[in-house]
């Protein structure tokens, strides 16, 4: 955590990497409460490519009218590999202080955080960051904004996946996001009542699960459902079908949930931690706290150092799994 | 159209094929009204699989509680091989015979009905068809249980994944369910605002849909949403991804819906849809009417022979699909 | 139906009466199919209201980005005293003369046509209407848009519920919108499954829906629920809950679902039906024809005089009703 | 917190008081776990209403299929005068003895919890207690099963008014459920971006409302939204639009979301929540503990005496709806 000294009256808000539901609402929250402290607020649009290209905007209240409930970024966000070189980011610098910008809120995840920490590191502009990523692996953070909305959207489709399961005595296999965590696919699995659960953390195999869709079979169960996370690209469930299909002679079925867990009206509960953090981005800077990143522990928001939170890999939880499966007996 | 004299004492009802949402409330209905009718109903498993193999029951009021809201069938479905054969469907009538059973409901979709026609002029065992298929493209009948909810469903999914397409100004390539139609495709894509539709009956091509999307980002649009039928087999969408990628350099994002589209809990219209057909099945059983099956014509219930249904085609509205693309602009 | 000679080139489109979901996807099918067209088309906000405040704006393609799935309508509604009379119309008149305005859109339901019907029969000003009420109860017109949503709407809210009856073993009555006809209630009641339903154009009574009640309890059937229409004001509810406790001694829980049934992103069939009749309106327009409403019988749409539309009424079809009373035992 | 030290062999579980989405969830690991450790589980029904009245049978693994995205609850609940005095629960007592239920789960509320410990005390048969009920004011855990997803009911519904009270420029008084506490009030008037929110908890008048409501509108804010906690009784929301319109002459529309917020299909996490909590409830009682409850803290379980539960008020946080007046500015 660093500490800095300047007066802040211009601050720049971004979002960064990743969609998430509930973006906005921590947009709206960096305004309002922004200006409610007397502050300027600019909107960098299109993430680090936006400071790049000076994209930049002042924006204000009324801005912020009916957003709340929208999925997706006002702001839109973006990658840049430019960006990435300190020749980028010696531009991206220039850009803010040609607008008076004093110091940033940054929406998103891991690498953007590192972008983050280097602009400070390199050009002294204190940036707060806040975690928005529906993959939920961030460091630092119980919970990161749009988690919540993105497992209810993957459960609804698995929900609707059952009764088709259910009325054809058949085993299908639903792949969910979360490249290098579990976190959606076992949260998804234990809600939805899956079988069994393949997360990038878990020690399951192809034989276990049979092992287990035979067990279940024997006591009367005629449809199964196993959850897995995406892995290093989409279609491993095409791979787990086609292992299952040579093991057990099992013809599964293969649904890609994709995309659409990005998307939608976020819940509650991502509004509120949202609006929450998005604030406290703001009181942070106020008082002076720079270079960390708002998280939760419990109901209680936490400071962590970007530091910290680059540094260090957050795992799912793999109890989940484990009593997932017992319930799915 | 078929008429016959014997008195109609018990009945059987079933589903078969692809189950479809609103199939219970079909099924609930032929129950009901079945029994306020002083008629002893069976449910027969697994579609013609229970009928071959003699996996019959008689239902009651109350096993039809609860369940007009469900997706999926509780009667189950399935398809047989045994059935298509004639030794398999002299099996299927002595089974229904032994039960006493001298009429038939069958709720499904062209291959369905073909088999309730065979048994029809093979056995003489009375027959009359409910079109359950979230298809759509069942001959004779404007609307058939199940398209309704189906395109819902896949346009809540699009609306989610229009927010992450907005957001990252991206191409989406979203395919939906419609192997031999295109119904599901053209009214997804008029109501979720997409850029282009692939049907089987259409006639655009990736120049004009790429023509199409160059114009719109000329006039300020900065993501586009492509629909596509699923096509012989599903994986369509990825084709024409790879086309574009090809001819224009643009790399668009693909998303398959898959099977969430079958599943769900019925939309009003398809319960209601569903509710007064199995009730004018019965209703027609009762007249001694057979070999039809219950159609829609506007907001008025019709009946058509079976073999007109089976022998003709309906192909989707091709002037939805050049509203979509007016109005896309 | 009159027709009219002059070349339209400019034409206005408003939004009047209640709101309901899918007068957005209507608006935005006027715009851009006007446009295509080579018209300029101006938005008329909050109604009547506007058009004596003379709030018209011109709108362009882009202000109907994103707007589809959108409830509400981003014209604004209003109702306007001023325009009842002669005097009101003759301002209203000027205005639109003012910005060279040849034509109009009205979206909106009885009341709102005979706004239009007057400023047709006193200024020569041809106007086509486009039934937006999630009523139902325009004559000539077998739907209107925003109902299909209300049903479906109001139909989650039931399914919610029965889930707290049934695990209560009590009688709720669920009061849904429609002052002067019992769409809503009777497509709600029916596919909700309830025992009773109360419309105005029915003849159930409180003796015949306890006695529909007991009878179901004697059956076996726990928790019951009755759908009522709300009547000439909201809280026929209470009343009926009332008259039960009095004759019956029983404590039914009330529930009224108000506002919401208005609200909400548009099922896919409203922003079709919206989307086919906003274009329609224009066509409408171009070919000369005015003082007539867009309907629909069927498939198809049609076009009515307003004269006829405004001078008749229509009726819920009491046969749902029957059905749902034989459907819930 | 007590421990006992006989063995348990069978358990007995039930939900009580007013029903909660997630129940279900519970009671499924309860019934799943519990078999998985070889105990035989029984399933009393309607609560202590069917202790007094012996409705009591034994749960397999296959009654818990398919219910655990069910609202409501399959065991279901119910409220009995006879269990408040001694000699009612002796009765109890004699019941769960017949069976041999050496000990129980209690799903419910502070009410459930009073009966469970005086089962306890009066006639040593241990109890852990769940804590179910939508309004989350149970001292000693964060959450409550249910909760999440009353919250999410209610801000669907609150979304879809917003979409009417915009296009009218209305303001609306919207009254959501919290008898005593403003858990949900204070959550879905920050997430669904209300101008002012009354809880029991909360110190805000109608006199700061209308001052809120008028700095909106000066603003440029056309429509507003006011969330009440229903108070005492239900209909608060109609005391607030009468106060409002005396003092301000301003005509609010009322609308009370009424029973629907404790049904629909549970939120993943209540479905999570009440999966952790039914197989750490019957950990717990195989461990030798019992006159608790489990509770959250954070993402951990932990268990409370139920002496301390049902003698401590919790409090819904009033910094939600302070963040909740500064964002809706």
């Amino acid at each position: 955590m660093a500490q800095f000294s300047q007066k802040v009256t211009k601050i720049g808000v971004y979002t960064s990497g990743g969609d998430a539901p509930g973006m906005n609402a921590a947009i709206r929250a960096v305004v309002r409460v922004g200006i409610a402290q007397n502050l300027e607020v600019y909107g960098i649009h299109n993430g680090y490519v936006g400071m790049m290209d000076n994209k930049i905007e002042r924006l204000q209240l009324r801005d912020m009218a009916n957003i709340i409930q929208r999925g997706g970024t006002v702001l839109k966000t973006g990658r840049s590999t430019e960006f990435m070189k300190p020749e980028g980011r010696v531009k991206a610098a220039q850009h803010l202080k040609a607008f008076g910008i004093d110091a940033l809120v940054c929406i998103g995840g891991d690498g953007s955080f590192r972008g983050a920490h280097a602009l400070w590191e390199e050009h002294q502009i204190p940036c707060v960051g806040v975690p928005g990523t529906i993959d939920n692996d961030i460091y630092g953070s119980d919970k990161t904004i749009g988690f919540d909305t993105a497992v209810n959207t993957a459960l609804e489709a698995i929900d609707r996946i059952r009764d088709t399961a259910a009325s054809h005595d058949r085993l299908f296999i639903i792949e969910v996001m979360g490249r290098n965590s579990g976190f959606i696919a076992s949260h998804v699995g234990l809600a939805g009542g899956a079988e069994e659960i393949f997360a990038p953390e878990g020690n399951t195999t192809v034989d276990k699960a049979l092992d287990r869709i035979k067990e279940a079979k024997s006591r009367g169960k005629t449809s199964s459902i196993i959850i897995t996370a995406e892995g290093q690209k989409p279609g491993r469930a095409y791979d787990l079908a086609e292992a299952i299909r040579k093991k057990s002679g099992i013809d599964a079925k293969v649904s890609i949930l994709g995309h659409q867990q990005r998307g939608g009206s976020p819940t509650a509960a991502d509004r509120i931690l949202a609006s929450r953090m998005g604030a406290a981005a703001v009181d942070a800077l106020l008082k002076g706290y720079c270079d960390i990143m708002i998280g939760t522990e419990g109901e209680r928001l936490i400071q962590v150092p970007l530091d910290l939170v680059t540094k260090h890999e957050k795992k799912a939880q793999l109890d989940l799994i484990s009593l997932a499966n017992i319930l799915a007996t």
